[in-house]
């Protein structure tokens, strides 16, 4: 094993510093998360999204510092919903480019050539290109003190997937549904199922 | 698609229901952390590691509530080190089986069959078989009250890697470092490296 201490981490140019330390949680499911309407419409990649628990059903995901400009916290804030849409191999490259920097007004969607889809009964735009589609309304914004990041916290209304054969909508193989999974800020991975273990218990 | 709203979700069985819950957020990084010594010494698979921060290096995991018993909890609060281990393909179903419950003062390390490796500078057990090593200190512990779990925050004290050809220590592949990832409570993938891309710029 080679051991780095984190004090040899600043010898490494900034880029290379943050691309490090964004990867070391490993290669995590890339999804857009999708908030406003018309003019505050946007999509954008996120890799933190977190069970939190089943009772209620909420899911977090964590938000950078809010000290610059930040589209998809302002539009959460602002309308209560928002969606997560899974990222699948067929348009990873225009997830990606969804975190350029676009300036407000400008909606990602038109920009990286993915489609905004809108359901009558929530206030934010799904991505119709996604295999897998998670509705939220927003539950609780904790501010992380230690560095001034936020963990923005959501409650499940709803779950749509695409058919597939021989699937009940609540399996979720993440090969067939071909979801990819992104390390650091740029390395893009697929997922092979290797196998379902039984419940572990003491023997 | 298929849409699911959440009342329906409650038509499911206690376990159905939370495996789907926590499915949600896809196939995610597979890690065992490493906490306590001597009588303490413990060992436990988690899938909710997330990079938090840079400056300082931040990462954090989610606990569950602590009302019953969590061994993992009390020796981070009582030694504050603990570590990260990456779980390979050659031996997630040890680390799988670490998710049973054995009773305090038994080492999940010899019921499962994995190796307990310390340093000298560092008070918790690190796992041998593990491609990648992470040490943390205890930064914070921030309760989410929405649902009692807690948000552990630690700060990055070292990182070891194996080391393989023609990579540098900072290179971290999750292909080449035999990562495995895994949804739900029991579905285990490996990933294979799609591609690495540019840095998205506004076109």
């Amino acid at each position: 094993m080679h051991i780095m201490e984190s004090a040899k981490f600043k010898e490494l140019d900034d880029r290379a510093y943050n691309t490090f330390l964004n990867s070391l949680s490993g290669a995590k499911p890339a999804f857009l998360i999708g908030s406003g309407m018309g003019d505050d419409e946007n999509v954008a990649i996120f890799n933190s999204i977190t069970h939190l628990g089943a009772n209620p059903p909420l899911l977090g995901f964590v938000q950078r510092p809010t000290s610059v400009e930040r589209h998809t916290y302002q539009n959460i804030l602002k309308y209560g919903y928002y969606s997560f849409n899974l990222i699948s191999g067929d348009m990873y490259q225009k997830g990606h480019q969804t975190s350029a920097r676009y300036a407000k007004g400008r909606s990602e969607f038109k920009e990286v050539g993915l489609t905004a889809l809108y359901r009558s009964d929530i206030n934010c735009p799904f991505v119709e290109e996604s295999p897998l589609h998670i509705a939220l309304e927003l539950f609780d914004d904790i501010k992380i003190k230690s560095n001034n990041t936020h963990l923005i916290i959501g409650k499940v209304l709803s779950v749509s997937k695409v058919e597939l054969k021989n699937e009940k909508p609540t399996d979720l193989d993440f090969e067939s549904l071909n979801g990819v999974n992104v390390s650091g800020l740029s390395d893009y991975y697929s997922v092979e199922k290797l196998s379902s273990l039984a419940y572990a218990k003491d023997k």
